[in-house]
């Protein structure tokens, strides 16, 4: 890999430079700037930092002699981010994404790039943190972390095998399913649950006497309750892209809590204790295999 | 404070041991025992250790000189400990008790105790952590915390300050309020977290694919569900005691999640938008208003 350029230099897209910067000591590393709404002092810190060695200024110039061009914006820039790319897309540079999000991708990629989407492979980095911004990026970030690509019929196998590498190079452990698939996992796993924390949030704040609720609000409202503090235009985004199986899910969730609320309503003692035991012991077995799962990636490490 | 006897020598009766050993040098503290179903084995540790000093082996004689009895067991023991305490109880000792439920301990203290009500102080203390058992105690749980007190007409005066004195000792911030706005409070910002994060886990994990989903689960997914491995006895017991507050709780969250359903099925970017932004800047302004106020008991201690 010779030359890499980045649309949107941010923890996601600045994590991955830092990370490729020791896999590919000549890796020349380019961030996109001012054309697509970019702010340009993330990238002049971006450069100072060292994360890349150039500003795209001159978009034609930057992107005719990629190696591979990786989109680490917010999703719904996505489209946009595609018209640019295909007047100056050599036959031979690869296209990613880090979009949380993939059937809609695939989908603008699809109607943007019409036969060039062999060159596309939609992806999805199970990364990110509380932070944002160039200067919240780090070389480890991926290490251990899942990564998830979503291959049409017509992705390039060459492509395929970039991509691959290029997330390897990070420490990332790489997954490859359908797009759908992608979508209706995350729906699961994560789209609802900030959609739920979000309407928890929101139910409380808009009481007259909200203060008095949050006043006594402790560790366990706090944790539940983090991602309703995440990025609201992300979050509208993610939602919308992906809605008919957030839909799905929260109708799935609906019919689970009417069930939790006859169990109450009846005052059915063992069927509660039944329900809480399956969910406390699925809980604790999953935060028991992730933490050996840390461990064994710690230890690579 | 002469005397103190704490039923439960676990995380919450062993901290208010160690804290009260600190403020009251000459206070004798006195484990209750094997008659009331407590595991011998922890309240031998707890004498190891220098919780207590005495295992309370001879109910009778351990209640009869007490200055203060510390209910500290799950909620639904508080019944049959009452009943026990009865024909003990002196009439110048004071009980209080540990719940995360008012209303129905009051209803308990009522009727079982009959005017000698009067020298029960129903109270909470809004700490804990992951962990129980004598071994977690520690003489700064309560530090900064606040713990709700919620006598009604007939609680002695005194009984109160003794309570109130008791908790201040250990460096809590002391409340006031009528059991059932204790428990319309808690219904919201902790009983309905912790069923939604069971209701999540639940759903997922009776699925017959549930590991394809919870292998790609992530932080977000771990903070919302870490409320979801707590006891389920314990919140068996408090979902129960307080049904009423919860289905109340539950019923405007499920109009709330319906709100949400209709801004996706009608594609309502502004809306989804709007309400993502007002749920973000309370949570935030939450969490910060949290971080002024711990520092702030940092600061003291």
């Amino acid at each position: 890999m010779k030359k890499l350029v980045i649309f949107g230099v941010g923890l996601i897209g600045g994590s991955v430079a830092l990370a490729l910067r020791k896999a590919y000591p000549e890796l020349h590393i380019v961030g996109i700037g001012r054309a697509l709404q970019l702010h340009d002092t993330n990238l002049q810190t971006a450069q100072k930092l060292g994360v890349i060695d150039e500003i795209g200024i001159d978009l034609g110039q930057a992107l005719e002699s990629a190696t591979l061009i990786l989109i680490a914006t917010p999703v719904a820039q996505t489209p946009a981010i595609l018209q640019f790319i295909l007047p100056h897309l050599n036959k031979n540079t690869v296209i990613t994404d880090a979009g949380s999000t993939k059937a809609d991708v695939v989908d603008y990629a699809t109607s943007i790039l019409g036969e060039r989407v062999s060159q596309f492979v939609p992806a999805h980095p199970i990364a990110g943190a509380e932070k944002s911004g160039v200067t919240a990026a780090n070389a480890t970030l991926y290490f251990g972390k899942n990564v998830i690509i979503t291959p049409i019929a017509g992705t390039n196998s060459t492509a395929i095998d970039m991509v691959t590498a290029m997330w390897q190079a990070t420490g990332a452990v790489i997954n490859r399913m359908p797009p759908t698939q992608h979508d209706s996992i995350f729906a699961a796993v994560s789209h609802l649950p900030h959609l739920l924390a979000f309407a928890l949030v929101e139910e409380l704040a808009t009481r007259p006497d909200a203060q008095d609720f949050f006043k006594f609000a402790a560790s366990g409202f706090r944790d539940f309750t983090r991602i309703a503090g995440s990025s609201p235009e992300m979050w509208r985004d993610i939602s919308l892209a992906n809605s008919k199986a957030l839909l799905g899910e929260l109708a799935a969730y609906q019919t689970q809590l009417s069930l939790i609320e006859n169990l109450l309503k009846n005052n059915d003692s063992a069927g509660l204790q039944s329900l809480f035991e399956r969910a406390s012991a699925a809980r604790n077995a999953w935060a028991h295999q992730q933490a050996i799962t840390d461990k064994e990636q710690t230890d690579k490490q």
